[in-house]
């Protein structure tokens, strides 16, 4: 597996200097990344954006130790056949074409060959490799120069290479880290486990992964691996694609896989340690919000805000309890009008003592405070963020920052950003965020049980 | 009702060139946008702002038709009583300190007062009245330069000053519209049955509206209302907020209301034409997809995707049914490798034609289309957009387009922002989309049906 993520050397095959082709894109994103070394395979071209271009594998004069395949369908197997004569330890097929179309023999004859000499292969129908310490670099966007998210202890494992490219995208607009992407594709070799075992030996502790469909056989190691990781205090949270006639009919025609039974699923990752993704808010969450988060001890939220009616909505909405808070020493420093209560409305004419003051004495007696700022109001300011952190760091208890709005709250998630906090920009992402919390504290009780009895 | 929309003459009592007070920022904001004749009240200054400045109502030289008060919860009763004197129409009290504390005597007294002359009263407990077309703003924000969301046929009414403002404020920043809101606070006098009923009479054909609780004896007059108004088309959204024992209590100090059974509320408001938002992201896709989309007619829906992921998350989650759609004539135009199924993958190498094509052929066999491009695929462009915006209007059925990533994606947003489109940037804001629209579509046949049996 090191090959695919810290090779010495990369070579693509289908390099072109035709705009906007993936072999154009891809080599591009190589250039300003890979700190290694880097060739091009094309009959047509000695060099492609400055890169030293080969007729084949076959006759570059260096060990090469990943192969990035993007020549069409039917040109695949030949350069298989190359890359085999060649000695190359591992190949990404960009390519599209094989089974998620029905043609299983070509992926299965491809695949079988490398195998036999010891290759291991990403994808087909798959967008590769995106790890950003070493500059692996295979995903292809539409913006050659489109930027990459800062680097985090998060990585993304996904059978839909749209998907994780958008998410890629978007954290890195947002600033939120990622710091791997593994988009599976066809999944006709390498599988996420292993992946995930190869990337939490690494500096991975996070694992956010959408899954369409295991293959036979495969279910019982996935669920160990998921056992084994979250014993040692990895968290992963699983997104399952398929849960409805209709996406089951998706999801074979997307990546060839079978869906399966949802619910059976569901409870069974959370009995192994991981976390069931319910929906898209909770796919968001994770990235922006829990990946930041110390793990959830106990049920007890403390929710304090400057806007009462987001107070009322996380009320409705929260799925811990929100005992009020008692502290007569704390009633004395605020204003009359401001009652301890929970929801705690700070009023919307709170400043940031205000908000440092309730932190201080009631962070420490509750397991989860949110924080809602709406930067509408006039005294707060963007130190709130840091406010937020320092109660964060002092109590070790998860904190969350929830603002939404325009510039100003924009500007706050960018200090929040910054920071390393969690933060979230609507009300639905902060419930999400709990829950979240909650089914990892339920899913690590889960497995402990488990462990124990078996 | 109409003074405190399309008022001749505005007083802002409290006014003040002290930055940020609200009294500052209202009467900046009105200097901005307010149409008629602008006075200030402050024994302080002869002017402020530039704008005349008087030493109480009583000696303005003119009519005033509105007078926003923005003094000390303590002076608030002599400003009343100057208000009778002026014979001033219309009275908006931001201020707070009332019966959301406890301090309901002083409420009752002031509103009496102003009911016994005729007065009619906003708050107190508020922001005020924001009325796009005549140029009311008494919303204050921490930035007095705040931009405010284009014109739309869409209200918000409000029990929660600060909700509204953040939700304007973010309408502002991402371009969709808003025409009015109104921040209701401690309803003394003025309440959402008689905001909606005259703005109904005006140019308004949609209302989101944020309701903590009725006073006793209020519910049957607005329920009459929501059926009133919705059979006459016009559509209403409603946020009820306090559904848990915790947010009741959030209720009652937020704005000293009762907040009641939610799930009968929640039926009763269906029954009457409307529809229950349940959560944030309903409220969020009420403003940014709904508001622009014609109303449902049947339960077909049709996905076009160009990532396989999403459209298996959306057939996950979606309410509707997903049919398989069959044209010999439209698979003879794709490639081959691009199968007629629904979700519809058009390929990761879909351009704007493909997916024209698509909607062509498809759009009229569906009652609602929901068209997914993640843009970091390099061949479609933000004439899909358009696209989208030609198919509905060919079909007039609902159609969204739903897109999120980074600057590219941000950049269609724009561009369906300008078209008035409906648009998302969640999976979830597109399946709470069809939601609404599904809840639109059974709330109005329980009031067909009710209407003919009563």
């Amino acid at each position: 597996m090191k090959e695919f993520f810290e090779p010495s050397s990369i070579a693509v095959v289908g390099a072109t200097p035709k705009v906007p082709k993936p072999g154009y894109v891809i080599l591009t994103n190589l250039k300003r990344s890979f700190k290694g070394r880097l060739y091009a395979v094309n009959p047509k071209y000695e060099k492609v954006l400055g890169v030293p271009c080969y007729k084949s594998l076959r006759e570059i004069p260096d060990n090469v130790d990943l192969a990035v395949v993007v020549v069409p369908t039917h040109a695949v197997e030949k350069v298989v056949d190359d890359a085999i004569a060649k000695g190359v330890k591992a190949v990404i097929i960009i390519t599209a074409g094989f089974s998620e179309v029905g043609n299983k023999e070509l992926e299965k004859r491809v695949t079988s060959k490398l195998r036999a000499n010891g290759i291991r292969v990403i994808g087909p129908n798959c967008l590769g490799v995106y790890y950003g310490r070493t500059g692996v670099d295979t995903f292809f966007f539409r913006e050659p120069g489109t930027p990459r998210p800062p680097l985090s202890d998060t990585a993304i494992i996904s059978q839909s290479g749209a998907l994780a490219a958008s998410i890629l995208d978007w954290a890195s607009v947002e600033g939120i880290g990622i710091g791997a992407a593994v988009s599976l594709g066809n999944k006709a070799d390498v599988n996420e486990v292993e992946v995930m075992e190869y990337l939490a030996s690494k500096e991975f502790n996070k694992f956010l992964l959408y899954v369409e469909g295991l293959r036979a056989g495969e279910g019982e190691e996935f669920l160990a691996t998921l056992a084994e990781l979250s014993s040692i205090g990895k968290r992963i949270g699983i997104y399952k694609g398929g849960r409805t006639k209709a996406s089951e009919r998706a999801v074979s025609s997307h990546t060839a896989s079978v869906a399966g039974d949802y619910k059976v699923y569901r409870d069974l990752v959370s009995e192994y340690g991981a976390i069931a993704l319910e929906d898209f808010t909770e796919v968001v969450s994770f990235l922006s919000a829990f990946q930041y988060s110390p793990p959830l001890r106990g049920t007890r939220a403390l929710v304090v805000t400057d806007a009462g009616g987001v107070g009322v909505m996380l009320a409705d909405a929260l799925p811990l309890d929100l005992p009020r808070p008692v502290s007569v020493e704390l009633e004395s420093k605020l204003p009359d009008y401001v009652k301890l209560n929970n929801p705690m409305d700070v009023g919307g004419d709170a400043d940031d003592e205000r908000y440092r003051l309730v932190l201080e004495y009631l962070a420490p007696k509750y397991d989860l405070v949110i924080v809602v700022a709406l930067m509408e109001s006039p005294a707060t300011t963007l130190y709130l963020a840091d406010i937020v952190k320092e109660s964060m760091e002092a109590t070790g208890k998860p904190h969350l920052l929830l603002s939404f709005g325009g510039v100003m709250s924009n500007a706050l998630e960018k200090r929040a950003r910054e920071l390393g906090i969690p933060f979230s920009k609507s009300v639905d992402e902060a419930v999400a965020f709990s829950r979240l919390l909650l089914k990892e504290m339920t899913s690590r009780k889960l497995l402990e049980v488990r462990t124990k009895c078996y």
